[in-house]
């Protein structure tokens, strides 16, 4: 269905374009730029608007790197939320998933990605100096620099636990408290079929039972 | 973790546009905007434009109607191919799929459509006139109007068959030949799993044994 005669070359540079994004096959292109052919031009205008503003236009709170309106974004503006904690994350969909739990109500940094020298990633393209400096500064202002509180909230494979190592060792020195996410068996996960990595960690971190 | 707050109007907005498409949620668009935001400035402008140019620049040939980049499309301009037969199809993908098999040689007709009164689709919506006027020229021009063939290769549904019978009667009276496509059992398909109609009319239409 989907060999290589296009029956016109501006029909196959959407398809290439669209077929270029993650996840999206040939076919789906195919299917997605007929779909966009059928609607009214303003539309299509629209479409292309919305995404091409997107990158062009785009801004990063100048404090914690998060996707922005303005140079400080709505949560660094926000003078009800505590000031003395910041949770490192890798990325913008990080913030939007913690935010949507509503149980977290102190300030990010965006990382921008996570140490990984497979894909030549290394600590130098994340803002992690950007992240010390912040620490540095807050542990500085307060009266004691253990009321300050990092949060490591990075995922729990090895690039993970090498960023947050790093970032520890980046940090630790100015003595704000470092903690990380709670690791164990999910919500209304069932024992048996919890891996031995999971089970072992909510084993030896077991907690007071509060009924 | 798709909540209704975004961090900035511009992704809302970008995530807006790219989830209005089919099969696209909410979460895959987010995830498609974040990774168009990490490409370069010029992958994005290339993305736009190759999308926005194929709305705004698209031609469609002006016999058969199927996207073109010229006046009149590759098929239709092709001396090599036969010019007495005219396939009869709903949209651009169909004549693609045909090609893709390489067992046609003829011309097309691209409709634009089915009728479908409940979608408010009339014949007028579609390109029957047209196909119409194409059918009278070639069956006038031939020695013999039943050297000229024209194959309706719409969907089995009913739509499909309403948009035949209304073809069927507008062009017969030229005296040309209309076929439509075999229907009957896929090939390789198990007899076991075929359903009724598609067993009863493969008995009715039955073919001789050709080792």
């Amino acid at each position: 269905m989907t060999g290589d005669r296009y029956p016109s070359q501006l029909l196959k540079n959407a398809v290439d374009a669209i077929s270029a994004l993650p996840g999206v096959g040939k076919k789906s292109a195919l299917r997605l730029a007929l779909y966009l052919l059928k609607q009214p031009p303003e539309y299509v205008c629209h479409f292309t608007e919305a995404v091409g503003r997107l990158r062009s236009d785009v801004k990063y709170c100048r404090e914690c790197m998060m996707i922005s309106d303005n140079d400080v974004c709505s949560i660094c503006s926000d003078k009800s939320r505590n000031r003395n904690t910041i949770c490192v994350v890798e990325n913008v969909m990080d913030v939007m998933s913690i935010e949507n739990t509503g149980q977290y109500h102190g300030l990010y940094h965006v990382l921008g990605g996570i140490i990984s020298p497979i894909d030549g990633i290394g600590p130098s393209d994340l803002t992690i100096g950007k992240l010390a400096e912040r620490t540095e500064k807050l542990a500085r202002e307060a009266d004691d620099p253990s009321d300050i509180e990092v949060i490591l909230a990075l995922s729990g494979d090895v690039e993970g636990e090498t960023t947050s190592f790093y970032i520890y060792r980046r940090i630790s020195g100015f003595g704000v408290k470092v903690t990380s996410l709670a690791r164990g068996l999910g919500f209304g996960d069932d024992l048996e079929y919890a891996d031995e990595m999971t089970l072992g960690r909510s084993i030896a971190n077991r907690q007071i039972f509060k009924p």
